[in-house]
């Protein structure tokens, strides 16, 4: 999908709204435990009641790597299940990896290609050649961490670099890179009081913002710090939405949440 | 496995060698090609070939997921097949992974507990609450990244963080994570010249050192600047290894090339 394709959805939807699946069988309602795969039947019923009010999912890689083989299928299901029937919604696979070149080019092709999501989020700490090889691939985008939304993002990405905190640098660094109009950078909302900054070095770029609501972050300061002229935002929120209910009306009250959200997008387009 | 252990096999062997299984269907010979799991085959022949040499296999995660469900099945075969077998072996699940505490909890479960390695490699972007879920397993090793091989490592890790490379932030900060005791770290062998200095910093720690052979270091240089007195140090092989060849005598070529670097270890020790 090309940012082209993704701003046309915002506008039409009037939401930028990204829902997490972070499908955790603890948390599902216990009756979809009988399906035969019920982290996609959960997944499933989650996109039916909610796919016209956003326009992105997001899949948290470790839930489904957390449940092996088993995981992987409703992975591929679930991905394949959104690309068959809602191919207007941009995919990201939420996997925050990075490694040397080779390596990285396998991570690439698993998730890009294989998979066939629209992203990957992506870890700075090995540079240039662990980010490219994701860059590489044509309409497809890279999500590089930058600050992200937990408290050890103070341990390393705000220290002073040069008088500059790291995540700066990384955003500045990573402009150098090649086909870097392909990049993407997640930036948590929980520090809504740096995205003026942020979008100083980033002015064109979409910002995918986890932290809203769970984490504590305003969607309010969050659009007027760092929207830009083709919006440029994706605010993510994952179990505010998602467990809403636990009991049979799971997929009512997911839309219900996302509801919400969506008409203070709407009022803030 | 404990780092004791760890250590009494080293001195058993008269090795600190760990083999890498980047296990690529491109480069295994062909005649495995039509066998059932071919990825497992070949791991398995290179496993039978050299277990007696070496104290550590790595599997290289994105070489199994780049084949999807496939790669998995592969991937939990190796593993048991490791553990059944030569439990004396330390493994290494090799994923780089980081993100979230209740996230990085997934990924700690899926390595450490249902696939039972004895440890996993671990990005530090994110900080401490992404890397001490992974540090609560008893007996069992987060392997932190600290100073990679990549030419991308002087994008970030060699950054001047207060007057000191980023690399070495990382190394002191994190001695103050809960279960601290749990690390390990990966550096370079491109890089021998800055052990030393590493070793001022964590002299007790365990270091996984890549890049040594195929990537250009030399083996005497780093014995010399990162040994301490419990050893200290796995080096890793993976191509120079586990392709020696690419015909039907693969596993004995992969047990040559083994034996050469043995050897020298055996006088380093």
């Amino acid at each position: 999908m090309t940012t082209e394709q993704l701003v046309a959805q915002i506008y039409k939807k009037k939401s930028f709204l990204c829902i997490g699946l972070d499908t955790d069988l603890e948390k599902v309602p216990s009756h979809l435990l009988e399906e035969e795969d019920p982290i996609f039947a959960f997944n499933k019923a989650i996109i039916d009641a909610t796919h016209d009010i956003c326009v992105s999912y997001k899949p948290n890689i470790a839930f489904y790597e957390a449940y092996g083989i088993k995981g992987w299928q409703a992975l591929e299901k679930t991905i394949r299940y959104l690309n068959e029937n809602f191919p207007e919604q941009f995919t990201i696979a939420d996997a925050k990896r990075g490694d040397i070149g080779n390596t990285s080019t396998r991570y690439a092709k698993a998730f890009l290609e294989d998979l066939q999501f629209d992203s990957v989020t992506i870890a700075p700490y090995m540079g240039k050649d662990s980010v490219e090889p994701f860059l590489a691939f044509k309409d497809k985008h890279t999500i590089l961490l930058a600050l992200t939304s937990n408290v050890g993002a103070f341990d390393f990405q705000t220290k002073l670099v040069d008088g500059k905190e790291l995540y700066k640098t990384v955003l500045e660094t990573s402009k150098s890179y090649e086909n870097s109009e392909n990049l993407m950078y997640v930036v948590g909302a929980t520090k809504a009081e740096y995205l003026k900054e942020i979008r100083q070095i980033v002015p064109d770029s979409f910002l995918l913002v986890p932290g809203v609501g769970a984490q504590g972050g305003s969607l309010k300061d969050v659009c007027e710090n760092g929207m830009n002229d083709k919006v440029g935002l994706l605010i993510n929120s994952s179990r505010g939405i998602i467990y809403a209910s636990a009991e049979s009306d799971f997929a009512d009250a997911a839309r219900h949440k996302a509801l919400e959200l969506q008409r203070q997008m709407a009022e803030l387009l």
